[in-house]
């Protein structure tokens, strides 16, 4: 919000279930009736609101995007931009607590917002989750392994890198970028400037390559007072830098399975966080047997949960909204074996043929508009039943 | 719409779906971004709306009430009497489809909107069940058990009608009337006229009681093509005349079942049915094995098929929104065993401990008033699963 002078008491109203202690520690949840604010209006804002809705709870959406798909689900919404200081101060005051779909909620909109209402997750996974650097450092320091990275500011740190890494390696912005932006892949050494000019020069990040047999994905959450539920891990498959397919269970070895969850944990707690997490992984085999590298943390809901609103009795979007609320959190066995399909662009426009697949749950987000490769939907196809009875003639 | 001159053509326009054939035989379904019509805004509006977001369609709900449940997870809204044409009128023009979430749509209303639009059900389903007489006679002429029934308009029919099934008997408002309201039951013959007059006298039919063993009931669906598909049956609790516990499976003997979806077959043929028929059952053991008597039906989603949304892949909610947009129909296996308990009046207030529950999903409507009796909620426990994975700590 530049220019803006900080914090200006807009509004003057602190919530009611607003508190003192840390976040994950509040004494008086947020009740049926009650407001859920949410930054962002798209997909998965509005199976947020969906979730929501299931218990009760009212949303307010605010997305600076008038077309936003999660209108069409929340009783309230603002259409304003992120800075916009005094819609979020309108907006902060009529919430309850506010979340977020998406990790790059700018840093000024969080603490504005975390001034005067509950914001959950907090302004610190926020901030260790829009910075790639700051991320792997976050993991460094805590002995959670990554790729090889080094911090790519200037020439001659780009150089110190590629002598540290080597090539082939990718260059990547320490900053925004998804789906594969903001990324570049470099073959040589003597590439390597090409590749930082190619991305404006900003502040970058350059990681070595992982050889890894598959990636993986753990979805948990943690809730007030510090409790927390996992997941099974998925097991996912990219094209084009975009998720595809995501099945569960994935065939890892239990230790490796224990050992994200242990991970996970580690992150959760000091991180203060609350919410729903989710958190990639390469597996990779060593001569010591199969091991995994931490790839990067997504502080929201998450692509390769989306399987656990078919497959499990409490979805990670309700788990988000009960962890967020200060609720109880939900039961996360799954019932069945699954694997969730993204439909980009125009494969939505099979929908009559997909909603004839007696094996699957569909799912179609609404958006007026198809473009190629954008998410317009997912498949969840069941793999395994435990009972047998119903039927369509 | 006493006063009204019929039909008249007030906007002009038929929607582009509309066909002059049969309604289960319709070419084109409400695609994605299309607008299915609800006429009611409670819970069972609610939850239609919500299923029909997690398609891609969106909702229009027509309720008079200002404070309907169902406006918060819908993207547009009428707030008008259902006598209302112009309103009415407006409705119709805009939506591709309409449905409805109580079977009290008056006859003028249903017809005044067929014209327009798609309504589904139609109005013959409407027309049985809105008339307790009209329904038995529907049963009887196929057919089909049902308790001993005359018909009461007067006082010489109440007394043959007396004469024919004895006492004790139920007397029973021929329209309206549900949860146990429009009904006196009648202990000994002369108590009869008594009864007839506290029922003021309106046309009456009067039912002989049925000793039965448990009450079961079919939800089923009939889409385009006449297709069709059914759930398992339910068994029902009632306390107080409210549905208070639905259990799947119920303990009934396979041909029992059978029976029961043979008689929804002809149901569903016999109406030209599109959504979801709900058929309630009393189980009775005669000399020649267990029987099954019909007691009633309900043109639209129930309350028995809550259990859906948390044991099989396709909900009641969004079979109805698949057959009344012309979609193929789910999926209706069960995954698990369920039990489905109504969350009334200040039961909801317990949500913190029932969110607690890892065995069962919880579903609030979001009403804002709570009244002795009201339905609030539901929670359907989860009674088998198939695996046993994730966890919560």
């Amino acid at each position: 919000m530049p220019g803006a002078p900080p914090n200006p008491p807009m509004w003057g109203i602190l919530p009611m279930t607003r508190d003192a202690e840390t976040d994950s520690a509040v004494a008086k949840p947020v009740p049926p009736s009650g407001v859920l604010g949410i930054l962002g209006g798209g997909q998965l804002g509005r199976m947020m609101a969906l979730a929501a809705a299931r218990l009760g709870l009212k949303t307010h959406i605010y997305c600076p995007d008038p077309e936003s798909p999660a209108f069409d689900v929340t009783p309230r919404k603002t259409v304003a931009a992120y800075d916009d200081r005094t819609a979020l101060a309108k907006f902060a005051a009529c919430v309850d607590a506010v979340t977020f779909e998406f990790e790059n909620v700018p840093a000024e909109t969080a603490e504005f917002l975390a001034a005067r209402t509950m914001l959950r997750p907090n302004a610190l996974a926020l901030a260790v989750a829009q910075d790639r650097l700051r991320e792997k450092r976050f993991f460094a320091e805590r002995g959670i392994a990554t790729a090889p990275f080094a911090p790519v500011g200037d020439a001659d740190e780009l150089a110190a890198a590629l002598a540290k890494i080597g090539a082939p390696a990718i260059l990547k912005t320490r900053r925004l970028g998804y789906d594969g932006k903001g990324q570049s892949r470099i073959e040589r050494a003597d590439d390597g400037a090409r590749a930082f000019e190619a991305l404006g020069c900003q502040p970058c990040i350059l990681e070595g390559l992982v050889d890894f047999t598959k990636e993986v994905s753990l979805v948990l959450a943690r809730g007030r007072n510090g409790q927390t539920a996992h997941y099974d891990l998925a097991w996912n498959r990219h094209e084009n830098h975009i998720l595809r397919q995501s099945t569960v269970p994935a065939a890892v070895p239990p230790e490796c399975a224990q050992r994200a969850r242990d991970i996970g944990e580690v992150l959760l707690a000091d991180l203060d966080y609350v919410g729903v997490l989710a958190i990639e992984f390469f597996v990779v085999e060593t001569p010591a047997g199969t091991d995994l590298l931490v790839n990067e943390i997504a502080p929201r809901v998450h692509n390769s949960g989306h399987w656990t609103e078919a497959a499990c009795p409490t979805s990670q979007f309700e788990q988000h909204v009960r962890a967020v609320c200060g609720w109880p959190l939900g039961e996360c066995r799954r019932t069945v074996d699954a694997e969730m399909t993204n439909l980009l662009g125009a494969e939505a426009e099979a929908w009559p043929a997909l909603a004839e697949r007696g094996d699957s749950v569909l799912h179609l987000y609404g958006k007026a508009e198809t473009r190629d490769g954008r998410k317009m939907g997912h498949i969840t196809r069941i793999l395994r039943n435990g009972l047998d009875t119903g039927n369509r003639n």
